[in-house]
């Protein structure tokens, strides 16, 4: 049996649990997934928090986000203008649902129409050149008259220049914190004039000031929003080479804008050229690029849900242990895991559940996990 | 009975009669090869020029340089410390004699010795940016450090740069003039440098000023002589871009340094490089691709001389009437005239130097052919 992840809709009551469980210690967009899946519902998963947290040997209580808080932050949003839109519904960006840490809950602050647009994502260094700078707004602007929206990070230099030049025609901005902490400061009045048009989102609560990990974090979203991204300055390992770099691992295009080999903030941009990213110097080489892409249209993975698990693939204290004394600080493998402790995989993946509820397990890139 | 193009040596006689055919007048690279292999010797072809261009219906009698002319030119360049080397003689650029249109005779001066480095030619846009001259320098100075040489036209900018950055390590300057008419003027100076311990070659014979329409005919020796050749700063339409085409025609590696979008001096070169052109930010981009092809070593075709024509491949004069009726302005391929005329390729290819030799015929790309 297959069930689309499009044209869900929660109720308030939902809402109002998918939020606690995203807000709750140590619960991020995968744990999320792992959890609504093995106890069948943001509800059940909550109930179980304390109990997993235990049994995962958490140093004390992990604070679960209470109703009152997940009210307070609905009803806070509510009143700045902003929407709590759940993956699957209707005014999600489509795309962004793809990606395998796709944020539950998304504050979205503007128009969501916009999303309903091919989006190509324009980044580049804060410290841009005027000619960056010049390049990004028209490129923005040439891209918004060619039907695509904008996405960029609201930052200093390329990202503003990105987006001013598609506020008409339709841009949104990712934010690192939460709603109600612009980032930076000076660009308070550039959110608003995005948010007349366009959009900005969130995955942070209200009140979340932005520290330095959550912008590497923030990038993924901006990345898994579009169908390809630009680089327009970027020095060696800067942040816009990571947002090419998930932009690549989520399956998007990357395109690249050149410079003078003497200009450091032309190296990251000529570095992923030599890599395979494609050159642009004007708007026409990325539509060029995405227009077969968007031809084949955006065909969402109608996923199969795991059966609601049961109390059946509860570890015993045991197993727990085994699968326990198999984990050190060196990430090891799902696979490796089941044989070793001859365990079920639903077994283990419990045992790892606990774990990580407990904030004691730490997933890392295909699949590995390893004690914190 | 194959015979390389290798190790020949010209006698003094032959070298004049060389020179004379090469000077005469609607006598080019290619008609020289014609004629030598025609007649089976430069001797011979001078003896039937005034008789081909009669029968070719030259409008007056086409002029054949004197033996005296000749002697008066190697007079003169031996008095500069000017060589003029056959193609095929040791002192000849290896590569260069493997491109279809290699002058018969190259003046040379400095040292040949320098012909025995691999070669890179450098070229770019005389109003050069800082940046760009910059980094021409540096670039010829890291493939000097590497073992290679460096070419490029003596030009103001990239290439006044690119010598100057190899003059130490081996440095080819190509004149679109005489060895006497060093242009542009300013740039006397350097060329002495550059025939220091580099050389200087020209296929123009002394006290030929150059025209503008000179330079893109010297364009191809810069890209003949080399391996490789790196575009530095390029607008569209310029003539590195020419040097390009040449190159690739030559199928020589062609390099190209990005540049801003903003910036028209990097038009061309992004051009290139969307054009498939390989992106250089520094010298080991073009060591790299480089080194596979020099460790192929250079194979000279052994190549097999058409066998001395002899009289009985002279046309008559209905064949030569019917073969010319065939040619207008549009142009027709060789073997169409061939089945058209239901003459022998010997006898089409006989009108055709007859034709070339009075002025009255054009030759095309891809073998085509057409009355001026």
């Amino acid at each position: 049996m297959h069930r689309s992840i499009e044209g869900v809709h929660l109720s308030d009551d939902q809402r109002l649990d998918w939020l606690r469980l995203i807000r709750s210690d140590n619960v991020g967009p995968c744990t999320f997934r792992s959890l609504v899946n093995h106890y069948g519902g943001a509800h059940r998963a909550l109930a179980a928090l304390p109990d997993l947290a235990r049994r995962g040997g958490a140093s004390g209580p992990a604070r679960v986000c209470s109703r009152q808080e997940a009210e307070r932050e609905l009803t806070a949003a509510r009143s700045l203008g902003v929407a709590l839109v759940a993956l699957g519904e209707s005014d999600y960006p489509r795309r962004l649902m793809m990606i395998d840490d796709a944020p539950p809950l998304l504050a979205v602050r503007g128009s969501p129409a916009v999303f309903g647009l091919p989006i190509v994502a324009i980044v580049g260094a804060r410290n841009a050149s005027a000619a960056g700078i010049r390049f990004a707004e028209r490129l923005a602007r040439d891209l918004g008259a060619a039907g695509f929206a904008v996405a960029s990070g609201l930052a200093r230099g390329v990202d503003a220049a990105a987006h001013r030049g598609s506020l008409a025609s339709g841009t949104i901005a990712v934010l690192a914190g939460g709603q109600d902490h612009i980032y930076p400061r000076e660009h308070a009045d550039l959110a608003d004039a995005v948010a007349a048009d366009g959009a900005l989102i969130s995955e942070m609560p209200l009140g979340w000031e932005p520290r330095a990990r959550d912008f590497p974090r923030r990038n993924r979203l901006i990345s898994g929003l579009a169908v390809g991204i630009v680089v327009v300055e970027a020095a060696r390992r800067s942040g816009s080479l990571i947002t090419a770099r998930f932009a690549l691992e989520q399956g998007r295009e990357v395109f690249a804008v050149p410079g003078s080999p003497l200009d450091p903030r032309a190296e990251g941009t000529n570095g992923l050229i030599k890599q395979g990213a494609i050159m642009v110097t004007e708007a026409s080489d990325v539509i060029a690029a995405l227009e077969p892409i968007l031809g084949r249209g955006l065909d969402l993975p109608a996923r199969e849900p795991e059966p609601p698990s049961s109390a059946d693939v509860e570890p015993g204290d045991d197993e727990r242990a085994r699968i326990v004394s198999l984990l050190s600080p060196t990430p090891a493998g799902l696979d490796d895991l089941v044989r070793l402790s001859q365990n079920t995989p639903a077994i283990v993946r419990t045992v790892l559940l606990e774990l990580e509820i407990a904030g004691r397990l730490e997933r890392h890139g295909g699949g590995l996990v390893s004690l914190v």
